[in-house]
């Protein structure tokens, strides 16, 4: 292996071989629960590095695992005695088209600079969750990220017109059209979006921008069950004009937590809610959104449909409504054992669904302890539980109980994180296996030795 | 053939597979410009039947070609010598489920009935071309059609939630979640769709619905040029908070074409225009589309951008002006030899590519006659040339000097209408071939026997 070592530090420079203490960052992932040194960390500076630092590898036999932000949930970007081929130096901005709507980025580029680069144009690149600080595009496109704004927006796949991947043969996959429509032949830009760096290493791409909204109006709502939120979610596209960017649930254990884990945070009602939404409704003309949002919650305010609501008055008042709702993933991650899931059920489900899990769990581990927090607008439920004990096993198990319930009433078991290391079991058990067995073979042809981030997404 | 013949009578009933007269009019596609008999029509019931088909066909090793609509423009669906298996059958709307705004429908549902079931519901499903009361559901998504809509509802693919395809093999496979976000391992959807039935015949599918624009503002705008018009887009997103569904190029000689096959068609303004705008907004709420359209055509109209504008006074006033943009393919086949296009190029480089492609096409063939019509929101433009005389050498080359200046301008040969037969050679001359390298390994991965559309697509 030192002669691999020698010869990536021959091609890409040897400050861009990172290994040792100097590799350290890379052999944990941000929740903590997925570990594994990587034989080395390379950061190659152009596509041409990318194939070459895969030809090394292949020569060597050696695993390439690729690595953005490494803000994944899911142990997808772990690797353990294998290269981490970083994309963080593919991290320019090469051209904002703002007649087109459009940016061309490097795959090292951070979610949020894009954003900031595009509001220069009057613009907003709208992906939105708690770590677009950190996260970069190559990884949002390898997940097909979701978060916040997916309700009005679309998740990343929506928010991609082109890409260029390294194929695991080092071959270079052009498809970087700026184009709304282009229909030549098969869809292999989908195929590598959300292909979690199994098929190929995205090294660049075209993503859309759309027009900055000029207003935000945020609020926070009380209810007192989720009965009436699918109403509530339709009176307010109806009035805005389906212009619903956020319609977030967070219910009374939720803020709980985050008041016990961040003291500064606030109680949202003077009357502490069992069903607390965080709805944002935005608009291109200055007040419409606020008017949307006024009128939806005063009728219903009035008709006594919902117990209370506060509608942001400041931009730090709507930043601390949204402190409130980004906290989930530290909430959620500062306490093992813990399993996260990103399901997904049809909105009207949702209620019925959280009825129906709890004994569930209780059945497989009494005493442990759930905790949901959802993009309610998309049916998107990350709904976590803290195990009483260590216990892969029993970590399993309780997974299994959740995604068979999810799936026997017509949900996914990975609505947006994807599948990385933890949910393979779930691919196995609930995934249609006609479809597995045509990943499997697609994986097969386009990396015959299995060298591409092997052990993860397929099972 | 005669036992293959009668093994499908025996599994489909005889009054499902036809043949001679019977089988006639799948000889020819609506264009007339590609022929060629098939051995048999086959009308399948189910995915199980059309299972069977495939099954028989690979024992006799006879091409099997997936036929819905037949209104495709590229030769797509012609199938000569092999069986023409038509989705007619599979023509149930299974569910509209109006709060998830969705709906679960076979393959051979017509485009048309969908939106007319949708209206029931207070919905719309927004595909919209000429040829919507005859083109399937299963064609639509095969070719991955656009249309008239696209800039506010996007393609057939943005629509399209779940599907279910029957392979090459006679396995089936399932992906009918009718969820917003579903991130379970690579996007065999989207494979599927726009892979105009090399990889497989999509039988059924989860199509997304959208709430029905309670109005519609509609007006013919006369400009001198095209200079103006992605100005007049942008002012007309900005009042409209993004709901022009249509933006659509008509040029003189478009009209006089228009007004030459249909005497009733009247000339849209009294000084005859060089450029005739038809555009379409639309809103939720009773006023806002007409109040926007007025806003931004008289502001327009005074400060003299605009010749001259004519907004609908009635339904039927509307009719009359999209009459006028839906007569382009009947103007555009009822006179031979022609080639046909549907060329995207960035919206702000339009007139520059009419303008310089002119002389180029009469380089090659003196005297020829071009017409353009366009979704010109969407930069794609239908540029279409009669040549003249018939010569298949000719026609390619004209092709490929529009291909050839399309791409070169950072366009694309192909934006809504697929390949078929027409385009293969444009996919040799100008895709990736890493790309088309590897949609021939994929193809030959599903289908290795090459019996499922063979000729098509694919150079």
């Amino acid at each position: 292996m030192n002669d691999l070592i020698a010869r990536l530090r021959t091609r890409l420079g040897a400050a861009h071989v990172l290994t040792g203490e100097d590799a350290a960052p890379w052999a944990r992932d941000w929740t903590g629960d997925y570990a594994g040194a990587p034989l080395a960390v390379v950061r190659p500076a152009d596509r041409d590095e990318v194939a070459a630092v895969l030809w090394l590898a292949a020569d060597f036999q050696v695993p390439v695992v690729p690595v953005a932000g490494n803000t994944g949930l899911n142990g997808g970007a772990i690797a353990p005695g294998a290269i981490a081929l970083s994309v963080a130096r593919l991290n320019r901005i090469r051209e904002i088209r703002p007649e087109s709507r459009l940016a061309v980025v490097g795959a090292g580029v951070i979610v949020e600079a894009l954003d900031q680069a595009a509001a220069e144009h009057g613009l907003c690149f709208p992906l939105f969750f708690g770590a677009a600080g950190s996260a970069m595009i190559g990884g949002v496109l390898s997940t097909n990220a979701g978060g916040s704004n997916v309700l009005r927006y679309g998740t990343t796949r929506a928010l991609c017109l082109g890409l260029e991947a390294v194929l695991p043969d080092g071959r270079i996959l052009d498809l970087m059209t700026g184009l709304n429509k282009d229909n030549t032949g098969f869809d292999l830009r989908d195929l590598m979006i959300g292909a979690e760096g199994q098929l190929g290493i995205i090294t660049a791409a075209v993503m859309r921008l759309h027009p900055r909204p000029v207003e935000r109006a945020t609020a926070m709502v009380a209810l007192d069950g989720l009965a009436q939120a699918p109403a509530l979610l339709t009176a307010l596209q109806d009035a805005s004009g389906n212009e619903v960017a956020a319609f977030e649930y967070m219910p009374r254990a939720y803020i709980e937590h985050a008041r016990a884990l961040f003291p500064q945070m606030r109680e949202p009602f003077e009357a502490p809610a069992p069903v607390n939404l965080l709805v944002e409704v935005q608009a291109r003309r200055i007040g419409q959104a606020g008017a949307a949002l006024e009128e939806v919650l005063g009728q219903w305010l009035e008709a006594g449909r919902i117990a209370d609501a506060v509608i942001a008055q400041s931009e730090a008042q709507r930043r601390e409504m949204w402190a409130l709702r980004e906290a989930s993933a530290e909430i959620v991650f500062c306490r093992h054992p813990v399993i996260d899931t990103d399901i997904a059920l049809p909105l009207d489900l949702v209620e019925a669904f959280l009825t129906r899990i709890e004994p569930l769990i209780q059945q497989v581990d009494p005493g442990c302890e759930s905790l949901a927090v959802a993009h309610l607008g998309d049916g998107n439920i990350h709904f976590n539980v803290w195990l009483t004990r260590e216990d892969a096993a029993l970590a399993e198990a309780l997974r299994e109980t959740i995604d068979r319930l999810v799936v026997g009433m017509g949900g996914t078991f990975s609505a947006e994180h994807g599948i990385g290391i933890a949910k393979r079991q779930s691919m196995a058990r609930f995934k249609d296996p006609v479809a597995l067995d045509l990943m499997r073979s697609i994986k097969q042809l386009l990396d015959p030795a299995g060298l591409l981030n092997p052990g993860k997404t397929l099972p």
